[in-house]
Order: C-alpha cells, then structure tokens, then sequence
C-alpha cells in the first residue's frame, strides 16, 4: 500500500464525535421497540443547555465594526488580546507569561494541539501517550510519523491520584520518549493528577529531557474545590513545558474556535512558524471574544460548575444501580468514561444501535484505546432532565444485549 | 541539525504579510529624511477600505443565535451550508460538485491548501510549484517533508498566455511528480492561464497521472471580462482534481475565515480526516456568512471589479513612468507583481526601510522564489488615494538607493 493511503486509512473519523451523521450502519441486529425520548448527543456538550459567556457576541461585533485591525492579527494574534490573556493566564496557573514571546492564540485547541505536537516530533520520534486519553493525540502523532508509546492509567486507582503508570513513564522515557502529551484533567474520565503525580511528571521530564504538552482544556471545572496543580507552575525546566487551555468547553464558546498554547517561547516560536502554513491565524473577529473569558460575570462560573455536579450525581447514582456498570466520579471537566457489562455485539455496534434506538449519541471507548471495548465516554454538559432521561435509555437498551 | 530544527529554521515568518511587526530591524541604510504620508499596508487588503459583503456580519448572529446546531458542524462543515455552497460553485464553474462528497468548508484557503498537500504528498514525494507563486505552497512542502520542484513562469509573457513553461512542466511529470501546484490568476502575477495553457495542464496531468490543486482564490474578480477557464470544467481525470477557493479577498471576509474545497471525493474524504486533528472545523457561527457569499447585492461585484481595474490602472501609469520599474498589469485578482531597478540594498532591506521611512508595507519578491531579488508584490484593494500616493512615495525611495 502507498505509505500516504496507509496513512489515511488509519486516520478514521466515522466514531469521532460529531461525525456520526456520516456512519453507514451496516447490518445492526436491533432487538425490541425504539425507547423514545429527547434525542442526546453525549459526543460533546449542549451550548444550548450551558449557553457561551454572557457578552462574548458582543465582543464580537465590536471585533468586526472594529475592522481590518481585527480581520488581520500577527499569525500568533492580536497583540492586545495576547496581553490581556497572558494576564489572565499568569494569574490562573501561578505563572509568569511573556504575552510577546510564550502565548500563542490557535483556532481551537485541536489547533493547539497539532501544532504542538508538529512542533516536536516528526518521522520516528517517540511520544509517549496515556491511554485511555483524548482520541486524536494518537492520530495527530500517526499523521507526523512519530511512533507512539501508550503509558496507561488505572482510572479506578484510589480517588487520591489519577492511576498513570509512573514506572512505565520512566522506562519509557529511559528509552528514548521525546515527548509526553497527557490532558489534565484526564480525558475521558475526569481524573485530576495528584501534586505528586504532577511533581513526578515533572522530574521525570527534567531528568530525562523531555519535552511535555498539558493539555487543560477542562481545568477551570474542578468539582468539590479539589486541589489542581498546573504542570507549568511545578515544571522543573518550564522551556520544555507547553499548556493548552481554550474556552470552548466550561465556557461554550466553541463556535468561535479559540484556543491558547503558552510556555516554552523556543516551541511557541516554531507553532507560529507552523500556523503560518496551517490556517494563518485563528479567526481575526473572533479573537476578540477572548475579552470575556476569564471575565465571567460574578458567580457565573460557580453556578455553572454547581449545575454541572448535580448533573454528574444523578448520572452517577443511575449508573451504580445498573448492575455491571461503574465510572469513576468526575473530578473535574464534564467526561464520565462508563464500564459496561459484556454484550453479544462489540462496543462500536452498540453506540450505533444507541443511535438509532434511543437517540442517544455516546463515543466508544476504543477511540481512546484499543482496549476499551467496554467502555463509553459521555459529555454530560446538556440538559439535565434530558439527561438522565438518556442514561434510563441508554441502561434499558444494555439490558438487551447483555451477555 | 536535528532534523525538525532544520524544517523549523527553513519555515521563516518575519517577511510574510501581516507579520512585519515581529522583524528587529538589524542595522539599516537610513538615506534622506522620512516621507510622510497615510500609512499603506500593501501586504493583504484593505478591508476597512473596501468593506465585506453588506448582510455577512447578520448571518453570522443569525449562526450564533440557532445555537448547537451551527457551533458543532460535521467536520467537513454543516450540511445546509455544503448544499448551498455546491450549487453555487457548480454554477460558477460549470461543473457538478456534489455537496456530500465533494467539498470541504475549512478555516480559510490557507487551511484548504495545507489539508489538500497534507491529503497528497508525503516524505520524500515530489510536488512540482511554479515560480512566482504562493509563497506557503513551498513552505507547506517543506514542513510534510516534500521535494519542491520548481516549474518556471515567465510573466512577461505575451498578454495571451500566463507563461508557463509546459515543456518543463511535461519533463517534470515525466520525472515522477505526484502533485502539481498552482493559483489561478497567479499569486504575486495577477495572470490569468490562457485557455491553452489550461488544456495542456489537464491533459499533461492525466497522461502521467497527476493530482492537480488549482488555487483560485481570485477568480471571481477579472478584469475586462478576460476569458477565464476553471481547470475542475476543463480536466480529463477530475477525480485527481482539487480547487480551493474562498471569500477573504475580494468579498473581504478574512476575518471570518473561511475557504473551501471542491473536485475530487477521494481527497476531499482524506482532507476531512485530516481536519479532524488540524482545527476539527471551519468556525461553526463563521460558516453561516457563507450564505452571503456569490450571492452579493446587485451590482456589487460589478463595482467592487470596476475599484480595483481603476486603482490598478493609476499604479501601473505611475510605475510605467518610473525608470527601471514595470509590472505586467493584473488580469486578475489584486496583485502587481513589481519589478525595481537593481539597488545598492539587498531587497529583504529596502522593504523595511520602505516600512520605517514611508510607511509602506510589500512584500519582497524572495517569497515567492528566491530568483525574485528585484521584485516586490503589492495587494491594491487599498484606499485608491492612500494607494497612488503610497506608490509615489515608493518609488522616491527606490530613486535614493539605485545603483
């Protein structure tokens, strides 16, 4: 096969969140009637239920009146956006961020993050992943050549630490990792790394050399004011370290495709360099919505991380009577990762027939490893009644092709 | 050299457009006093000067304002907006692209460009660019790990032709290039491909099986109703076909950014996978202002044409003037490729000193093929006044460094 079809071949999208709409659904054995309901699409959260920051299209609108100032940005983006954001951000994570040379603002931070990882490794280097952890890290790292080395995570490791193999992270690292991308909290199941994990993570990378990307996209949403420690602020050789955060989750502003990557201004360099050839810059007009984040009004963020726990409680609480099915309790963001009891069809056939009986879209759990075949990702930002109401369904429809 | 620090080091921004802010200016040969004027900043369009398409900012709150549905779009952009988009491509190409599986809404052209070669070309495959032509084209090339193979221009070339050299673009292809490369109207040139020279293209790319990207991101706006044939109508293999087109320029969306794809399913399916891990998607709300696009008030396009051939006529009489200096004038487009009598200074330096004592931006010529050491290009969808002014500033101070 030629290497570049070889290449796309395994660069599938069909389970991607989102992309369900493009499946063809082969034969799919449905057993008994549809279970009607308010359709769900767990593949991603509901900026209609948790609606973007009040005032972000306002800033928007100014962005356009405001003009070709706004329309073209440097490639790394607006100078006065980067300062008020590197501000931000400093005061966030406990840093100190140069808004000249160490931010960078992406379209997305999928944008972020494929360029990080261009900016680090190429033909057969070595990226150490955690698995289970976000799908595309493994597919960005394909498209580059690089060859991935999967560190797993006990996820129902005692609820004081994350469960990431420390061991294996050094003897990965040992032989040769150039890099270790992991996201914090963990996605899909929610996990935050302990301070020493985080500590550990740290030294290891210093003592080895290598390089790391954070990506913390969920880390604003901590549950039960749990500690958070920012790798950036415990790293022990902070050039090496890069931290992607964006306001598309907690915040719903993903319509707007912005995202931040801050830190090593060596990396941050070479990811302008990149963008440049990429998509040039994330989007003029709506780098101008970046104003409002951060800058919530008062309360709004607490409401909305309050409203995100009951949601995960009553989930929880469906899930623990459902005989077979466990989740770790999301400590922070807005994934539950669910176990499932063993069915006569595998996981990918399931979620399709989840589709079509339920209304119900979840992610299967063999996007963030092949061994989760009997695990399912979920983003509980939606409707709260709507909800609850899906994982009924999605728990009545199990109990079908249970084993 | 590490190997990704070499591609990094190639990879340079500071003379891209937009980027002039970032350059340190080494020491420079400051001659004769400064001359003042409005600044002009020749490197893109001026989209305070001709305004984007009345109504786009509308639909785009209309996006926002229908919530989820426009925020998570399929990844190769909402399904509404692809059905539009289709028809009217298809009529303004005279072919039948296929909304489903024939185009691709991505952030920007840029983004289209990079997804495209991405989809093509790989390690060590040969991808034949002409010269001059984009400057990213050979940068994209250089970052997947591409040989470019330059496939010369002459753009002084009789008016009824663009001037590429076919007889070398046949020995190239006969050599084993993969992928072909090119914008039409030609980007720094402005030149419209003669219908003959497009024939010889498709039937050169067929006869050694070529994958072809057409570039025509200028193409709605030709000047004196000049002939112009689309390749995608013209090709003999449309399924190795790719043309990117886009509102940025003349329509003046940027800000919004906003390309799209059209031709082959293979690749448009391959460019899709690829954007799942580039940028996931075109802006969701921003896809929305699609719905205005080549579908302008009427009139407005005719006026917006007639602009543009003014303010080029007026340059071009400035520029004929002026010893040592020519362009051939824009068929296409908003381009004048420049030529400038031989200075004391290398060119990369008289653009910043262009910069620093007439506060006027171009872009050097060394962008587009590092045989341009005399040229410059300029975008003049300028204010026209600012503009001729601009030029006449220009060529005071090519006077105070000729050799």
């Amino acid at each position: 096969m030629d290497p570049l079809e070889e290449r796309f071949a395994k660069l599938g999208v069909d389970n991607a969140p989102g992309q369900e709409v493009r499946q063809e659904n082969e034969t799919l054995e449905l057993r008994g009637e549809p279970l009607p309901g308010t359709p769900v699409d767990f593949s991603h959260g509901d900026v209609d239920a948790f609606e973007p920051i009040p005032g972000s299209l306002d800033e928007f609108v100014a962005g356009v009146h405001s003009g070709g100032a706004q329309a073209y940005t440097e490639y790394r983006g607006k100078e006065a956006v980067r300062d008020d954001l590197a501000r931000k951000i400093s005061a966030f994570t406990g840093t100190e961020i140069s808004a000249d040379s160490q931010l960078i603002i992406t379209p997305g931070t999928q944008g972020a993050l494929f360029l990080a990882m261009g900016s680090l490794i190429g033909h057969g280097d070595k990226v150490a992943i955690v698995e289970p952890d976000y799908f595309a890290n493994r597919k960005i790292a394909q498209f580059l050549d690089a060859d991935v080395v999967p560190v797993f995570m006990d996820h129902f490791a005692p609820e004081t630490r994350a469960g990431i193999d420390l061991t294996r992270l050094e003897a990965v690292f040992r032989d040769g990792v150039k890099l270790f991308l992991f996201s914090n909290p963990n996605n899909p199941t929610g996990a935050i790394y302990s301070p020493a994990e985080i500590s550990a993570i740290a030294s290891l990378a210093k003592q080895y050399g290598v390089a790391v990307i954070a990506d913390q996209l969920y880390s604003r949403q901590v549950f039960e004011k749990r500690t958070y420690v920012h790798l950036c602020a415990a790293a022990e050789q902070p050039e090496q370290v890069i931290t992607i955060m964006g306001p598309s989750k907690t915040e719903s502003l993903s319509g707007y495709r912005l995202g931040v990557a801050f830190g090593s201004e060596q990396i941050i360099t070479r990811m302008e360099k990149l963008q440049a050839i990429v998509s040039l810059r994330a989007g003029g007009y709506s780098q101008a919505v970046l104003s409002s984040w951060f800058n919530e009004p008062d309360g709004w963020m607490e409401e909305r991380i309050t409203a995100h726990q009951r949601i995960r409680d009553d989930l929880l609480a469906l899930l623990n009577q459902a005989e077979g099915m466990k989740a770790r309790a999301t400590e922070a963001g807005s994934y539950l990762f669910v176990t499932i009891p063993e069915l006569v069809v595998p996981i990918e056939h399931f979620v399709k027939i989840l589709r079509i009986q339920a209304n119900v879209t979840v992610t299967p759990g063999t996007e963030f490893g092949s061994r989760f075949t009997r695990e399912f990702r979920i983003n509980f930002s939606q409707d709260h009644t709507a909800a609850v109401d899906a994982m009924k369904r999605t728990i009545n429809l199990i109990e079908r092709y249970r084993r």
